[in-house]
């Protein structure tokens, strides 16, 4: 779904998993309050007034604050693994695969802003456990990209010296889309997807552009 | 004040300007309290009690919690565009000032993590005329980078096609330093400042890296 038909959807589909219903206006109304307030200054009844439910409403969904920020993680993270394992795995040149990757990671980060400033600036303030499971799809996030980086330095396509340090500067540079982007902005999710994919093949000294 | 040096001094050369030390121990405290609870979720109460002061005593130094806020803003903000100022304004061609411009920026960064965390997360709890001052301090800096890239394109020593994306990429990428930045990782804020120049050098297209 692209950003126009997803903002006319009022961003449901970011949650299209998330069932049954009332679950769902939980967890986009939980998004909502801790990106405005921050984590801490947000009760469960600050979430269940913001889907128009009542505190034992809630209770129903979610035991504690913290099990819905760790099923916002989650689905936050495991949506970012899958477009950057999609890109590592693809056919194509590692110069094809990191234009691809960095498009759509970068885009992901604009499309959804408030979700992914939620679950980047919030991970401390998950259980030890939950913490453990999103650290994990976090590196295998990270080693899909490095493994994009790594074979353009194997074939000659790339020039890393140094491919750990490249591997966590593209990630930040396409995270970091999340704190800065505005929809009232003068660049869309994609142009700033394609801006960042020319400016990351560059980095890395990619022949074709 | 190099990064160890500062660590042994406790970080005070963080806040040297802020007088009395009392005033400075709750401007401290403060960052520290943002950067674990989020502005919202901390009282002048928590800031008083981790200065090891009362309310009262607080209150004698800052009225509200936002004034705080501000002036840990204004500081950190003020720090930030006196690096990059001092990198547009020097002697040197474009190449060397990006160079210079974003080995400190970058290392700037990662070494006042926490600072820049507090102060880029929370500016939407400052109040509209703190804003708008804090807003003109991040133009400025914004301006002196753009002023290089732009010098850059001129002379032909970069491919800058679109200078202001590229400003607000490189500007980007060096402020997310301090949220990924880890005292115990495995680089130093100098190994970021060096691998971030050599990446952003050849972002731009820039012959001598």
């Amino acid at each position: 779904m692209g950003a126009e038909a997803e903002r006319a959807a009022g961003g449901r589909e970011e949650w299209a998993d998330v069932t049954p219903d009332a679950a769902r206006r939980l967890v986009s109304a939980a998004v909502e309050a801790f990106a405005e307030r921050g984590y801490h200054a947000t009760t469960t009844r600050d979430i269940a007034g913001r889907a128009g439910m009542s505190p034992a409403a809630l209770y129903i969904h979610y035991k504690t604050k913290e099990e819905l920020l760790y099923r916002i993680s989650g689905i936050g993270h495991e949506q970012a693994l899958r477009i950057m394992g999609a890109a590592a795995a693809a056919e194509g040149t590692a110069t094809e695969r990191l234009g691809d990757a960095v498009r759509a990671f970068a885009s992901w980060h604009a499309e959804h802003h408030t979700t992914a400033r939620v679950i980047q600036y919030e991970l401390q303030a998950l259980g030890p456990e939950h913490y453990a499971e999103i650290t994990d799809l976090r590196r295998r996030t990270d080693r899909a990209l490095r493994q994009i980086i790594q074979d353009g330095a194997d074939t000659g396509e790339f020039r890393a010296d140094d491919v750990p340090g490249t591997t966590l500067a593209v990630l930040s540079l396409c995270v970091d889309v999340a704190r800065w982007f505005s929809a009232d902005g003068p660049r869309t999710p994609d142009e700033v997807g394609a801006l960042y994919a020319g400016l990351v093949l560059r980095m890395v000294g990619a022949e074709t552009v």
